[in-house]
């Protein structure tokens, strides 16, 4: 489909394909933060930003950012980006359709001779994905003053996450202490099918999804796996298939609600995993997440019953299951959620508000400043895969109602 | 309890007790056989096959062999024992118990001046356990001549698996072509709790059980944990779990007919295995025993069915299973069996009929020779772990059915 487009999609598919040249030549499309193939990424980002007559600079929390000045620089900051890392073998348009698309933004503005009262400003944010550190969004936990010593000192490939940003140019442990920034938009493939099934242009996020992980220790009893009569088992997996099963139940009852919920049981081991032994020991960890904090309330009550129901039916040993980590959701700033239907109506976009079941950088951003973000079509909601795909059209419709929202929120914000 | 039986419990007693006193120091009881520990344990034993009177060697096969000489060379040989090696962090007396009887046997008779007919030899097989070569039974299959060689080039630690059986003073290769060989009988602890529950003294073992390996592959899709919805998912671990209570309740069933039949998912691993994926794959590794062939041949039948359902109702792939190995059941030798059942009477000991759920090296000296075995209790079936106990008193018990046993057999072997 042609759309007469204020942005040029060409230059977007141009960004897209260059950037997906740089990659580990053997698994496409692989550009891991904090390696020499992201640091080339970088390099061409920075050289993109230059020719878009943006000053770019690299902050304190190792963030690639391009500035184009506005009239006032008294009034503050808007701030539109994503981040450019990617996971191993992962895709092309993760992150990178929501730099190219800010980019895309900035390049218009130009074209267009427009000055915004405010700055704009361009980010790549450092390492969204989770890294060799075993954390993600280092860069917008930096830049919201959420990165602590703890995570700065954690080891990777031979050194710690300091010394790793200060590699890519930041200066780890400065607070920017930044007030400027007045507001903060994101756009992103969505990764799954809402868009695509229904055939929409533009997701407005009205929150994402709070994540919650819950592991479960089963305790069993090791025995030979001739001998013991079937009826005399303390059999751990066995105990923790009923378990994945209750688990499953459980999420798809709540995902039939009106708000997003999935669940997941991503990690899985047992002990002592012998073809001759019944298993003694079995470790699940359940990836929760929730739009509404209730319907994660009860979840984590739900498995709790579910997990005694099971020990009590097996005769297993089950510990009450143990919250790991518990982050609420981010609701997505109500003023900016009204900007962006409105500039998806006025650069006709079809356009849902709609949950993210997946964290986002914006979710650190919402920590400092009025924060939203849209999503975009993806193929079949491929993902973290090489198959990932996004239309050029639908990225540079995205862009069109980012550059939209941007002109209106250099006229609203105070 | 204090039995009047014509063995020595005391002698019983301390080689099981010396024989303990051999072992890794922070995992007791560990005695792996090609390590130093297990030459250790041998070089006791050959002290203690010689004090009883006894001409020792090591066969070609690696199995250390004390012969009693009979009156007469031309009738043959009567063999008995078991193995003196551990699994890591092992029992005391788990094929220790068999030789210790076996001894025990060669040292009542030589009390008593009986000289047999037939050579006697007590025998501690070679490796019974898997070692690091990936086999079980290496010295019985060697003595059988069931070792060929892709099993001696098989690689651990350094060496090849002839050059490990050289080192323990075995010659890999020659084949002794043992034809002199009239029957085989080996004492077990039980590895169950069938003789506790029933308050018996003695199993006479009707068969070895059969063992059925069986590898499951599901194929799912590795979907974000947050953004994909329930119902859109091709969980592997989801539809892995449906397949672990199914193979569950078939086994199950098959367990409550009259012949042993078990059956174990020993060995289960998903991938990615990642916190936030969709799992994508998963593989399972059925170990099945059965006393009747037909079960085993039915169950094949029936997992094949349960994986197809299975893929059906959850749309992932499931090829159909695949048996990787598949060893049929090994019955004792029916006359040999009458006179195990006649030798307990004799003593006094309280018997049952029963099956083998554990392989054994009896299996393999069934290829060769009439073969059985008996089992004795041990303390609530533990076996393959530091507390597997047997009393001293059950174990002479045992020896004394085995020394009946073999008085019969000089008489009545051709």
């Amino acid at each position: 489909m042609t759309r007469n487009l204020p942005v040029n999609p060409a230059r977007i598919a141009e960004d897209i394909s260059d950037l997906a040249a740089i990659t580990e030549p053997d698994h496409p499309w692989t550009r891991r933060s904090f390696t020499p193939m992201f640091l080339a990424g970088r390099d061409y980002l920075v050289r993109r930003f230059e020719a878009a007559g943006l000053e770019t600079r690299i902050d304190a929390a190792g963030n690639l950012i391009g500035r184009l000045r506005g009239r006032d620089p008294g009034r503050g900051t808007i701030m539109v980006g994503s981040h450019s890392d990617t996971v191993p073998d992962g895709g092309r348009f993760d992150g990178i359709a929501g730099v190219s698309a800010a980019l895309e933004v900035a390049r218009t503005l130009a074209d267009q001779g427009i000055t915004l009262e405010h700055d704009l400003e361009v980010i790549d944010f450092l390492a969204e994905e989770v890294s060799a550190f075993g954390l993600s969004c280092i860069g917008s936990r930096g830049l919201a003053g959420q990165l602590n010593a703890a995570m700065l000192a954690r080891e990777a490939d031979g050194r710690d996450l300091a010394a790793a940003i200060r590699e890519v140019g930041g200066r780890p442990g400065v607070d920017e202490g930044r007030k400027d920034i007045k507001a903060f938009l994101e756009l992103h493939i969505e990764q799954g099918t809402v868009l695509q099934d229904a055939r929409e242009d533009i997701g407005v996020v009205t929150a994402i999804a709070g994540i919650t992980r819950i592991e479960i220790i089963v305790e069993g009893r090791a025995d030979h796996a001739g001998t013991t009569r079937m009826g005399h088992r303390l059999d751990a997996l066995a105990a923790a298939a009923r378990l994945v099963l209750g688990i499953e139940a459980i999420a798809t009852e709540k995902s039939h609600g009106p708000t997003h919920f999935a669940a997941t049981v991503g990690e899985f081991e047992i002990e002592p995993n012998a073809a001759n032994v019944v298993p003694s020991r079995a470790r699940l960890l359940i990836d929760a997440r929730a739009e509404a904090r209730p319907d994660m309330e009860t979840f984590i009550a739900e498995v709790r019953t579910l997990a005694a129901t099971v020990a009590a039916e097996t005769r297993v040993t089950i510990e009450t299951p143990a919250v790991i980590s518990d982050n609420p959701p981010t609701p997505g700033d109500p003023a900016l959620l009204d900007i962006l239907d409105k500039a998806s109506d006025e650069v006709g976009a079809r356009h849902r508000r709609m949950a993210s079941g997946a964290g986002h950088d914006t979710a650190w951003m919402a920590r400092i400043t009025k924060s939203a973000m849209i999503f975009i079509p993806c193929l079949d909601g491929r993902s973290h895969a090489p198959e990932e795909f996004a239309e050029t059209d639908d990225i540079a419709m995205g862009a069109a109602v980012l550059l939209e929202a941007v002109k209106r929120l250099d006229k609203v914000l105070e």
